[in-house]
């Protein structure tokens, strides 16, 4: 194995002080008046010698960082972690890094978050948006940088989208509650403008609208403390719990706090109220009865989102085509939605 | 509002073209030729009126990058994404952000991987460190720059360690299970060599002496495919389940390969087999019975590591002591592991 060269060796080989070899290579050969001579004469001679450049110089030269970064709405949440170990694995088969933050949907912090990416000369940006940011979103797309969005779209906002079809998922897992017998079917949810769960929302009225049943919505503040969440579904439950046979729940987090209450109140599942949520993930396979949930194709979701970015990043021209991939959701039918003990009815 | 100042701006301030302005501040005066009085006259006026630095050109020069470099076994895993999380929070609100990666526990792709975080002038290291890379967080040390190791040890690295006390953590639940009238008690686990995984075993093993009792230990290869997991743990329920009475998992992930496997094979818990398992998280709690588990405190552990890192990134001169904060787990006790049908023996 050749023997890595160290600055010491340039330095002898050049006949300059090492101070002034790692000036140069250091990128602080203006601040430090290193003659633009001398400075070619050492960056020629370390090519020539297949010294490895620092990084950090070259991608202030080349404006490449190869690191992506990563923006979910909270990495601790199962649905976003399984995303984000994926595409850093793929990102990191194809020689990048990547950079993760949790917006919490926070519009201010997004924004902060954006500014210290571009800052630290991201590459390619991978973004499940929260609203308002729309802005900074078109600002990072005019200036030529890739940017992919995901589980959410933004209107108003032109970029790559990898999302799933939100809309016709809660119209399925609603029509198979109303096939399985249940009438007075809840939706609860966090209360939100984000597209996709406006869709989830649509999804389910469209459903009920089609058998002429009526909507009984719920929708919670969003909180980082479950309690806090858990508090007006607890209200909602003890006050309701009679006129509901069914619960559909909007995202996997909120069906886990509406599950964590159900033991407490004495609800009983399927036979007090039956149960879909949104998001599959091991709870709800584990819990008992399991519980039915539409599945999002956390692989294909992850894989058409790095293709996509990585696509844009290798183009050797400005790729400006944008284009929405729309993926279909699984329902998996479980316990947790067994037919009605009254009559079902067909669909 | 101040009008944020433009390269255009600058430009026409001191009669110099805006491509050469722009040369200067992202640091490719050299490359360009661009003489040091004229790059010092830009420097010294941007400095004057404001404007903003190219912060990568700053770090190379301060040598700063405000990154940290955060490197778990799987960001994926409920353990490592919740510390992620709170990790992340801790450094934005100090000004930090985080780069992560999961290590899959593999050497190579560890020791690739700090190469590459090295190359991108990262602050400081948080590291769940696989075997096999002393010589790598050793050479980060000698380098200066502030690691902190959690999770498991890494003998012959004499770096900041946050850990939890493994081995009474497993001997206490074990001590449970035989308090609670068990005899038969095996223990699941990866096969590894990582201080924490041998350490839990230890406890386990202590605890069995201590009553006379025999140990039963089934270890099983990582591998990331769940199905690959259960397969020996099948054949071991198989041929053993009517031998044990109890289990003790050694992380939450086995535990939930288990769980998976007992409806399968018509395992009643706690009644034909008690379980506790390392690692408290959600399905533990929602899984009917409710799993005893080892809750590690995770938002201590979170605490404890970033603020031995902060407080090394911040001191002023360098601070090369080191310590291990061992912090206590909590065994929680649920129906899993409710006293056996035979006679309960005093502990």
């Amino acid at each position: 194995m050749k023997k890595k060269l160290s600055i010491v060796d340039i330095a002898n080989s050049l006949n300059v002080s090492k101070t002034t070899i790692s000036f140069i290579l250091n990128g602080r050969a203006q601040e430090k008046r290193i003659g633009a001579e001398l400075v070619e004469r050492v960056l020629k001679f370390v090519e020539e010698v297949g010294y490895k450049p620092n990084p950090l110089a070259k991608s202030l030269r080349t404006g490449k960082s190869n690191i992506i970064g990563l923006m979910v709405e909270d990495i601790a949440n199962p649905f976003f972690a399984s995303i984000a170990r994926l595409i850093e694995d793929r990102a990191y088969n194809n020689g990048y890094k990547i950079i993760y933050c949790s917006t919490d949907n926070n519009t201010e912090k997004t924004k902060d978050l954006i500014e210290m990416y571009r800052d630290r000369h991201v590459d390619g940006y991978i973004i499940a948006p929260p609203e308002g940011i729309e802005d900074d979103i078109n600002s990072l797309i005019k200036a030529g940088f890739p940017v992919v969005l995901f589980d959410r779209n933004l209107e108003n906002v032109n970029a790559d989208y990898v999302v799933v079809d939100n809309l016709f998922s809660t119209y399925n897992a609603t029509r198979h509650l109303i096939s399985q017998g249940y009438k007075n079917i809840a939706y609860v949810s966090f209360l939100s403008s984000q597209a996709q769960l406006t869709q989830r929302l649509q999804g389910y009225k469209n459903a009920l609208k089609e058998y002429n049943l009526k909507p009984i919505v719920k929708e919670v503040l969003f909180n980082r403390d479950n309690d806090v969440i858990m508090e007006p579904i607890r209200t909602f439950l003890k006050k309701r719990k009679d006129d509901i046979d069914a619960i559909l729940f909007g995202t996997n987090h909120i069906g886990v706090c509406g599950l964590r209450l159900f033991s407490e109140l004495g609800i009983k599942v399927p036979d007090d109220i039956a149960v879909v949520s949104f998001d599959d993930y091991e709870v709800f396979q584990l819990f008992t009865p399991p519980i039915s949930a539409i599945a999002q194709p956390i692989v294909q979701i992850a894989d058409n989102v790095i293709t996509t970015l990585l696509s844009k990043l290798n183009s050797p021209v400005k790729d400006k085509s944008v284009k929405t991939i729309t993926l279909s959701t699984e329902l998996n039918i479980r316990s947790s939605s067994a037919p009605a003990k009254s009559n079902v009815v067909p669909v």
